[in-house]
């Protein structure tokens, strides 16, 4: 598998395009056949495979960012009588396991974008099936707020997996048909197993689509939704859209360098070594001037920059197992940033944007199968929103005093111990569990000390004082303290150890351990639901030389082992 | 893999030593190491197989049943310097993917069986640690509600499967660390990494265990927790203990059958017909009449039976891939004996645990990787306490009228419709949950009926009325209505239609499916934990040649594919 590249915009799509009239936008699909990631397949019936998302996770952000006159999207098909086929099923057949997977976990965190916007952005997405939506087609759909479907006698909505290709639908498809639309578990078993889809009223009655429009009124219908969630929506005004311009990258065998953030690949100890930079200056006084600034601003560019690093060692780093995340810069302006956004997130939509994408961009951090280890020396920047960094890592050493043998008048800001400091970023407030909160709905913070209040109410009102590695230690907000006499010595045994061990088990502990406390539809969509089909996808029923996956379209019928387990 | 009988009884146990002493009784495992279920391993240094936990199992029940007095028990290490070693890795390594399934379900049964005696019977379970306890052996201990831990410099508690054996705790122990106990996520990482484990003061800091106590004091320190637990106990009164004697059971190729539950086992369409029998008679006027009847009286016989027959089929009958679920008999009966247990459910313990153990034994249903179809006919059952098994299928099918061919003279009670009715078993009462709770912590009617609150209050309102099929579809308690014409046609499709399907992928459906709603320890343990565990074992890296659990032991160092997914 080549190279993937993430990074595009809507003068080079293929597959999508983005039309605006006013307050309402409309994301239309419309694959081309040839215009496939990888060679091998072909696009038909608007199916897609990773390249086609990552165009639709490009429209979704900018709609966001560029748009904020936007409140309702409508996602329909530019082709006749058929929405969405889904993934691709040549593509998952010929591909192998951790790309499937990578795969699906994309398509899935746009998903859940595409839920934040309706949720958070006051950016409604409404599904209008003008065809048939089948498989992942149905689960994008899914994902809107509403769905409508054509009446033609003909469209339905289908989650045909099961029967046809022995795997279960892999974009959140089965909970957020119990758990999202309540859909009643009989019925849904019924429908999951119905290869020829439902439509018409049945589709109503069973809660699988929100209406059904006939054709001939079919605009008008969708028109009618669209207003009525453009008049509800909740967009904050601000100031005019910004641009999103190409994130410049170099990026070589063993290094991805953007403005703020920079990684160091060690292919031989398996590592990526992630760097963040906190900000050159303080936030200015008013948000005017982030206008100004557009996408430079640092927590944009460094959001968007740690959102592409991240895709880019997933996809194309699958070896580099451990990643250890550092920051650097001055704490205090990091958290003069936070306290300018978090002051302006309820009445200014640039602000309030800004802060939900780095909220999307730690979770996607929280749902990466790679150990995470933190690592807090002089000089760095674990305040607020970097915090948060360090609050997702499996582990975190903070090393207790300064290097000895470092020269701080060489190494800038290394003269003085490393601090932690907790801010508003990491704080659950009501109504809403704060700004930053994890897939389960908590805080990073209400995670770390579940069931246990004291230590988190303890924690939560250190707010603002920088806090050396003793008492971070004491606090709980730090895994280990050594002093620079063990440091070396603890890091390294750390970071090998965790290279000498089974990849596979170390993704199952991590997101065992990463998603303590509560669930919600995404946890059990990254958590439950990936986990059974990680392993129907790696069964010989599915992806054997006779497993379905390789069976369709073949005209051989699959040949299952049919002991259950 | 020869047929797996899981009736014993405590004489012959080989594993196992059960003593009473008034009101604390004390679980000793001294595992005999020729005495492993099926040759080709020693069950060294307390570790265990499917047997030694079959006898864990039935010792659990019959304290519940037999030993009314008994208000605490310990579990504790026969043997010098080890508590327990956990699951015996060469037993694990020469098993097939499905025999590792199937054990660590039981045996996450059967420590849910204890949590329940310990929350719910007034029986407390304490861990006393008297050596090291690792792995599966951390994790029995982890089930109790206490744990104990002797400090003698070298007893220790740990997990360690990740770094040595490249697979997960699979009984639970990291949904406990976290989510039961609230170990601090980085330190369960750290602790789930360090093969050597963790003792003394810092097991205790880090919430891995409640004490440790030096051996000088160890027999009373024991001593003192469990007078503790007794005198906070709230087992309830009652009349005396009952025993139980073993279960009546013909068992061939084709056919299961004891007192109330029969089972017809078709190769051919690979399935179980399995039919449950209703009370011969009303139940009597006290509980009185129940002690005398003992084990004989129907709801106990019928728990167990069924209880036995899953364990049965799940073990020994892998290719019978579906269940269809009948009853039999007078629904006012069942519905009698049911309000007779829950009349004395706050005030007699025989009375409370009946409905406890139906509550596992559905629970058990709801976790069993098998297409469960219930069929609702003429002269069936499906009230209260046996409707739960129509509201636990994945899909039920009520006969609407009658069978038209069938003459009534000859097949009795078939001469009029199948009627279900919703009883008190059925539903929620405050403060729980109601008496047949599912593992989400709902009802199963609240399951059914999730976010969507006015249809279950009109399903609840039905209460104590029969309904026939057309009202029962209407209510949303059955799934399909047909009448006599179509039955035949849409029971058959169902049937052959889910013997066609991946067995792989049916049983990711249905354990999404089943886990709608709320998560609990107890769901993410068998949802999640499970998956996880599941796509792990199944790995190369873990089971293939030259895997972890194959290279264990062997000297060999386990050779990893790196490649995260």
């Amino acid at each position: 598998m080549s190279h993937v590249e993430f990074r595009t915009s809507p003068e080079r799509y293929r597959h999508w395009r983005i039309a605006v009239d006013g307050p309402a936008a409309t994301l239309t699909m419309d694959v081309d056949e040839r215009g496939g990631l990888v060679p091998g397949y072909e696009l038909k019936l608007n199916s897609y495979d990773l390249g086609v998302d990552i165009e639709l996770y490009d429209a979704v952000q900018r709609l966001r960012f560029t748009r904020p006159e936007v409140k309702a999207v409508t996602v329909t098909s530019g082709k006749e009588k058929v929405f969405c086929a889904g993934a691709n099923i040549r593509m998952l057949a010929a591909s192998g396991h951790s790309w499937k997977v990578n795969f699906c976990k994309f398509t899935n965190e746009t998903r859940n974008g595409i839920e934040d916007a309706t949720e958070n952005s006051g950016q409604a997405y409404l599904a209008a099936l003008n065809g048939t939506a089948s498989g992942g087609g149905y689960e994008l759909a899914l994902a809107c707020d509403q769905i409508l479907l054509i009446d033609d006698r003909s469209s339905v909505v289908s989650l045909p997996e099961l029967p046809l290709l022995g795997v279960l639908p892999g974009t959140g498809g089965l909970t957020r048909v119990v758990d999202k639309r309540h859909v009643r578990r009989d019925l849904a078993d019924y429908f999951a197993t119905r290869s020829e889809g439902i439509g018409g009223k049945k589709a109503v009655q069973w809660k699988l689509v929100d209406d059904v429009v006939p054709r001939a009124r079919w605009q008008e219908g969708v028109a009618e939704r669209v207003r009525a969630a453009v008049s509800s929506s909740t967009r904050l005004p601000g100031g005019p859209g910004i641009e999103l311009p190409e994130l410049a990258k170099e990026r070589t065998a063993d290094s991805v360098k953007y403005r703020y953030v920079t990684a160091r690949l060690d292919a031989v100890r398996a590592v990526a070594e992630i760097t963040v930079a906190g900000p050159a200056d303080d936030a200015p006084a008013s948000m005017d001037a982030v206008y100004g600034q557009g996408a430079a601003c640092w927590p944009l560019a460094a959001a968007r920059e740690l959102d592409d690093l991240i895709l880019d060692l997933r996809a194309n780093e699958t070896e580099l197992g451990t990643w250890v995340l550092r920051t650097a810069g001055d704490p205090a302006r990091v958290l003069s940033w936070d306290a300018l956004l978090l002051d302006h997130y309820d009445r200014d939509w640039l602000a309030r944007e800004i802060v939900l994408y780095w909220k999307r961009t730690l979770k996607r951090l929280d749902v990466t199968s790679r150990s995470l280890i933190a690592l807090i020396e002089p000089g760095s920047a674990f305040a607020g929103s970097l915090l948060e960094l360090a609050l997702a890592a499996d582990r975190s050493y903070m090393l207790s005093g300064v290097f000895e043998d470092v020269d701080p008048t060489v190494l800038p800001n290394t003269g003085s111990p490393a601090t932690v400091t907790v801010g508003s970023m990491n704080i659950a407030s009501p109504p809403g569990n704060g700004p930053l909160p994890m897939g389960n709905g908590l805080t990073r913070l209400q995670t770390r000390f579940l069931g246990d209040p004291g230590a988190l109410a303890a924690a939560e009102k250190s707010a603002g004082e920088p806090l050396a590695a003793e008492e971070a230690e004491r606090l709980g907000l730090v895994t280990f303290a050594p002093d620079d006499i063990d440091w070396d010595e603890e890091v390294r045994i750390a970071v090998e150890e965790r290279a000498s061990f089974s990849p596979d088990a170390l993704t199952g502990l991590e997101a065992n351990y990463r998603f303590a406390g509560p669930e919600t539809v995404e946890t059990k969509i990254f958590g439950r639901l990936t986990a059974w089909q990680n392993w129907i996808f790696y069964r010989p029923n599915a992806s054997g030389p006779d497993g379905a996956l390789r069976a369709y379209g073949t005209g051989k019928r699959a040949d299952y082992d049919r002991r259950r387990v």
